[in-house]
């Protein structure tokens, strides 16, 4: 709230937090349209950068009993600071990254499948195409193991950690998702909404590389030239896909 | 019926058998809802320990035709108590269980299909992850074959005996669920809810399993460290996972 | 016609086919909701035995525009006795079946994806599980592959043909249903809803059987007593799986 | 509009580019009916080819917000001749394909995941059986890689560009698609309702392909006989499939 007026910064940060409670709740019910959670499987939140506030589901509620209301708020060291319910148990890890990236506006993570099954493989998956390329520029990492130690203590900042640790020169945003391994994928994005909309891609994405593996074990990653364009296109200053330009 | 008063007793058991009959119809269904099940091959039942009354799902019954009031309800040696259909093919193997092991409450079988090829393959379903680890305390046991004698007399309370073999020293509760071989998964819970939720567990980490191994034929078991953790978080002594510490 | 007494037969054929009628089309929309068909490619006949009348679904007709009224009837022979449209192409596929074995009152064909691919890798199923054993009395066979003179000319009476042939001693009812080599399922039954309900069954038997080689590639077929106990338990003479004794 | 009279033409031209209009809507809609695209990942046009006008998919839309009103019409050399949006990032390998093949009236492409994962894989999907036959006469080819120069200058043309080569001697309407590499299917036919229906088949056949493979890697392709057998008699002049002899 550091640099808000006075007699201003109560009422918006009230309709901001509203908004972004909205957000965060919406974001975590997709998670279930798009078939990425087998019951509580999952978590999104968002951050409200001017005050440092993340919006967080609860801990092991059911998607029919979320609500815009009971998503729990925390502060960046993970202080509850409004809602009675416990935040997911993942929480330390999303405020990790929160605090060691401060481009990034929400983070989802899922047990989905098929990315689930390359986390555990402890694979990176691979860019086999221009799929891939239109989302990440690269391959989608997958991070060491944690060691006994960092399992023990503070797991899940730990988890974060090793996340940090495995982002690589292209930069977080432009690798909006990693494989943590023996564990699952986390995904992030400018927002809660971008980072659901790469939680979709990365399963997808894990998916088709399986079956690329299974036709042609020999297969290589793209031509860097095709992955240039098919990001560049999208995300790149020049960009010309959607209706962005107009 | 052992320790109730006598005039008390009638009223309470029937209300505790009607409520049973309701939770195990529904339960039932759920397999459907959770695509457990095709046509009729999977059943539900659930024990009222109080009286040792078990209600099981009628034999080929389709679900849409299955209610709270045509689930029959057997005692613990098997013979009907209420009820005008058929029991369960397999209740015999329910009831070996819950004789053996009175922490059970609920009892499920499917022929879900990727947990069925892991025990037509005769393998255990190896904690390669934390979604494994988040209900399982190791891997997913299958039991040896039967003998042709164990399966020409009594073959469905045979099928309860190599089940009962194969808990391991985990205990019951840890491991809750096994691969029949040549058959199929039987999972249990505290009550039948349960007993559904792990079904479903058993069928989504049967399939990341295997594709797991596809992208990695060398892929090893959990660290034991992480297996714990996930486990515990969930459900040792310090559980912090959900709102149950609330 | 043969044993009807002269006044009666013309209304009770009538009624039979107009019954007939309705269980074929409500049999090949249940091709749809089983999700075994992809546009038209599936179709499901029935017949009356005293008549030798066979109802079957037109040729390339979508599904959504079927009704009981534009069923094709045709007789032993392949002659169109009511209707406007054109018989299926599989026609003299069904009839080859309806005049070589009596037993058979419904039969099914479909292109449904897992059990194609078995049809077109040449392979029969083994059984390799009690899901098998429940249905089939054995292994899921192949055909031989048609010659060229027999594609070239009625081929499909010869598809027919390739299929009876395949049969093995089980018998025809024992093994309701075969893959023709190179191109998809058929399956049969007593009435039109059990070849439907045993094309289900292929198809789900067809998944099981890959994903478990896939775990295990040196898996051996299920033990033969297990096989008779659960096929006998359903179908045999003292069968004791359904409602069927009550 | 070369062939019209004066005072009819624009009137006839009104009223067949709006019922193209509609046309191109639905078909985008039913990809999304047949599970084809995730997100806005597809895109299908159509052309009107007395005017050479061509209606096609705004670019990056979500499918909820198209309708037939905000297709975009550009004529064969890319310009908007009306519509406010950008049209499809794809549009210029639509008119590459339009312009060399005055055969094709509608063309569809998207990131189907079986499909898919043979464009990333570099291969061809070999006709393994009927399924395949029904519809292609020969394998679904899959392009070469374009060089990095092509990719640089005018990428999508140049995707037109290796299409167009690799369509071979059977005709660009008997083999109604083909994959890019790394990339995915584009398919066509005579308009765009034909050009989704073989979206679809090439998706079923690309799932079928992968596990035929799976079940047996020394499969060989379809017998030329049963090849020809299937494709005439549904394409051929004699062909007797559907009602189309009617």
């Amino acid at each position: 709230m550091s640099e808000q007026t006075l007699w201003q910064a109560p009422v918006a940060l009230a309709e901001r937090l509203s908004h972004l409670r909205h957000q965060v709740w919406q974001a975590n019910m997709d998670l279930q349209k798009h078939n990425l959670v087998t019951f509580t499987w999952g978590n999104v939140s968002g951050i409200d950068r001017e005050s440092g506030l993340v919006v967080i589901k609860p801990s092991g509620v059911e998607y029919h009993q979320l609500s815009a209301e009971n998503m729990v708020v925390v502060d960046l060291r993970g202080q509850v600071v409004e809602g009675t319910l416990n935040p997911s148990s993942d929480t330390a890890t999303h405020l990790a990254l929160y605090n060691h990236f401060p481009e990034i506006g929400g983070i989802v993570h899922t047990h989905s499948p098929q990315a689930t099954a390359w986390a555990q493989a402890g694979r990176a998956i691979p860019a086999l195409g221009t799929t891939h390329a239109d989302y990440f520029y690269g391959q989608i990492a997958c991070t060491r193991a944690l060691s006994d130690i960092e399992i023990a203590q503070d797991y899940e900042s730990n988890t974060g950690k090793v996340i940090i640790e495995s982002i690589g020169d292209v930069g977080v945003m432009a690798s909006p998702g990693i494989l943590v391994k023996e564990h699952a994928p986390f995904t992030w994005g400018k927002n809660p909404n971008q980072a659901v909309h790469n939680a979709v891609v990365v399963e997808v994405v894990a998916g088709m590389a399986l079956q690329t593996l299974q036709i042609n074990a020999d297969v290589h990653s793209i031509n860097p030239a095709l992955l240039d364009k098919h990001y560049l296109r999208k995300h790149g200053a020049n960009a010309y896909y959607g209706q962005t330009n107009k």
